[in-house]
């Protein structure tokens, strides 16, 4: 066995920790007796502790030294690239620190969730302040080129810095905000749904959307649970919604959402599989697909003149609305408080308010106990309503409670990278017409070729220059948006 | 940490290996996607190195032969006794011998299945000969005190001798020949079931069952698969069905069937979770388990004059059927040729054809290619009948396909111990009255404490006679069935 075998043979086992962890995760979100749950996490703690084992073991270090030292093909060049990424980060953060973190977060995320009911941001300030502080050591450990943010923003977005996602972000929120503006003020009516929309025809007819996007069925389900997530990878992705009887569009567009992250796990090379070149990029290039999927072709006018028929006839309640009113009724921009509700153009300011406090908190110019204020101040800033208490303030988000800080920021870099894609999309297919005759299967042959088949071929801020020829850039979102919601609230921009 | 204390981290995370791989294995056979068996193949192979790596590490062997050296309490005794025996087997077992058993094991059982459906035992044969040659290469590996047989039976009945299981089985059979013929010719009509028995009922009024029999359903869940089956431990114990709409016999007893594997699991004590106090003594002990509720307490008299009124509640199939008519068809004594769907009488000629074919192969007394005439034989001297192909015949059962030689044995075992254990209980509890009051905690409360809560502390044949007074025999179940079938059929043995 060569050196890179070598190497391969011990990331094929990480990989196989990552597949169980999973397999346990899809477990413990859907069929999981209520009393298993220390089982469980005895369980994930053994895979966590196996994992860092591996990974750091000095052995592995070697490896890729003397890789590093080779001359490398492209593919291999990546794949050491990745490994020593991952290596260099885990080697320098110390058992005990990623421990002290992990036993945190169970009462971290229970404090959260009583003192988000209960809207009192005081609750769960001095776990907040804990994690952070936990966070902050992390960043130290691991190091990072400019502000300790950088670190943290690695773990979700590799290789891209705070200052590029700033940049982009500042631009995006000084166009966003006026297009907003104009079309809350147009004053144009809210569309709601009534009757009633029984989960099994749901299920049925968003299982057969899901089957046209490409969706492998044979390599992956559908379950229920109270919050839509996709997991696993390969031959064994699953992805599950929650149904509402009185309106078809949550479970609608979870299952698309769920759909397009599903694809990209699905549409690795299986050459590839158990190697970096077979996982997602970051959680910005995973967002785009997940987003493209829902926003720019699911709640599009030529998909749905295709699907709209199918859609009135699982739905007898839908019998008397026009596809007009659909359409316009599944793209409402209004302002919110909740980011997971908001629309497709609001939520970046969700995104972008939850970003700015988290590099001032790092950066040491917000106090924990300063976050609601500069919290309620910028939603009125920004999206001109303020929250009534922290419960649908501050406290909405479980991530700061995990100590996921620096998440946030991909949701939007989904949003950006997915209008870039989309754009060099329409100029190699027709995909209007392929919507428009429900032939998605060609939309999927391109983001296979362009996105799927690369893996971790090149980090994402790369990855959208080789596919698009330009770097990450708000330009195409906000054009996406003016031409869409220009006709739709009959407005310019 | 002293010696006793690591052992036990040591034990900690071989008994959490053990945990997910049962949770891999009741995904792969309840949910998981059909292409993702490979993936889930990899899985498995990756957890078996690893609990193979951790017993067998040297240091655990040091730490045996140190305890070994110390002056030990009970339970302290059991535990080292336990790891040692594990410990043992597994070091002297080649990684290779067992990576060859592993690897032959998915091709076997696909040709199994086709030579079944074919009804043809020589397109299985090869197989057959290579996993025989493999095994007895194992036998001999790990060392047996008489015969190879012994080592394989270890495996499933640990410290039971083939030659005390080859003296009981032979006065078993010596019995119960003439009593089966005794029932046949007494020529009484076979009731058979019409009607429409709806699944939703059927899991409803059987979950109530498996509750009043103290099945924990916050600690475990039921499912349906195609064979039924109980699987993990503790505060995770779940169980599975297969439903039948036009019986609801096969759903009914298989659900308490794997109750009574699952009350065993689920008893155990908390405070032994991860040792061998917090596992099942012996594969004959857990299927006494069940089938002390299968057959002596669900297919009894008391038991359905309590839950009758409710079964005919729930299937209005049922109206027409009296109690009697009912007990009656539930307890109907025929030669067969399937094992699984044998009654609890025939049910162990149907074993100790097995057990004698297995050990005249270990022997060296039959060849692969005599089995289907031995086979045919045994079965039209025991039982009268003779199998038409080897698809009914040596080729029903799925056992040997798997390399798992040495397991028939312990379901006879399980119904001479249930007896045995079940006289015991009468002796202590009124289990007649309990059962015809629905009362049926106190019965698991006996077996709580006088088998669930002692887990390995006792070899089965010391826990039967712990608990009973008696060693392991076969008169208390000849007595069961005298007493019951010579009522149900008005015959007298």
């Amino acid at each position: 066995m060569d050196t890179y075998e070598e190497l391969m043979e011990v990331y094929k086992d990480i990989s196989i920790i990552g597949e169980i962890g999973s397999q346990l995760s899809w477990d413990q979100n859907t069929y999981m007796p209520k009393k298993a749950a220390a089982m469980r996490g005895g369980q994930g703690a053994f895979l966590s502790k196996l994992f860092h084992r591996k990974i750091t073991d000095p052995k592995v270090g070697k490896l890729i030294s003397t890789l590093e030292g080779e001359n490398l093909d492209q593919n291999k060049n990546a794949v050491v690239r990745e490994i020593r990424r991952i290596y260099d980060r885990k080697t320098s953060i110390p058992e005990e620190l990623e421990a002290e973190i992990a036993s945190l977060e169970p009462l971290s995320m229970q404090t959260w969730v009583e003192a988000k009911k209960k809207g009192d941001f005081k609750i769960f300030a001095p776990h907040l302040e804990k994690m952070l502080e936990l966070k902050k050591e992390y960043a130290d450990k691991v190091g990072y080129p400019n502000i300790p943010y950088d670190a943290l923003l690695e773990d979700f977005e590799p290789y891209t810095r705070t200052s590029q996602v700033t940049e982009v972000f500042e631009r995006l929120r000084k166009k966003l905000v006026p297009i907003i503006e104009t079309i809350v003020s147009s004053g144009k009516e809210i569309i709601s749904f009534s009757g009633n929309y029984p989960i099994a025809s749901q299920e049925e007819y968003y299982k057969k959307i899901l089957t046209d996007m490409g969706y492998d069925f044979e390599g992956g389900r559908l379950d229920p649970t109270e919050h839509p997530f996709t997991i696993g990878s390969g031959d064994d992705t699953r992805i599950t919604t929650h149904y509402y009887e009185n309106d078809p569009r949550p479970a609608l567009f979870s299952c698309i959402h769920e759909g397009g992250h599903a694809l990209y796990e699905q549409g690795f090379l299986r050459e590839h599989m158990h190697s970096p070149l077979g996982e997602f990029c970051s959680l910005g290039i995973h967002e785009s697909q997940s987003r493209m999927w829902e926003n720019i072709i699911g709640r599009s006018l030529p998909f749905w003149k295709h699907y709209y028929p199918g859609m009135k006839n699982a739905f007898p309640s839908l019998s008397s609305m026009d596809l007009d009113t659909f359409y316009r009724a599944i793209n409402q921009v209004r302002p919110s408080l909740i980011r997971v509700e908001a629309d497709e153009a609001t939520y970046n300011l969700h995104i972008l308010i939850r970003f700015e406090i988290e590099i001032d908190i790092f950066n040491g110019k917000l106090d924990v106990n300063e976050i609601p204020q500069a919290w309620n101040d910028k939603y009125e800033q920004y999206l001109g309503i303020r929250p009534e208490n922290d419960g649908v303030g501050c406290l909405q988000d479980v991530h700061w409670s995990m100590g996921a800080f620096g998440y946030f920021p991909t949701y939007s870099l989904g949003n950006l990278y997915s209008s870039q894609f989309f754009d060099r999309m329409t100029k190699d297919i027709d995909v209007k017409d392929l919507m428009g005759r429900g032939e998605l299967r060609p939309i999927l042959s391109w983001l296979r070729t362009n996105i799927h088949h690369r893996g971790k071929l090149y980090p994402a801020s790369e990855l959208v220059k080789v596919v698009t020829g330009r770097s990450l850039n708000e330009d195409h979102f906000i054009e996406h948006l003016k031409s869409k919601y220009g006709k739709i609230y009959d407005v310019s921009f």
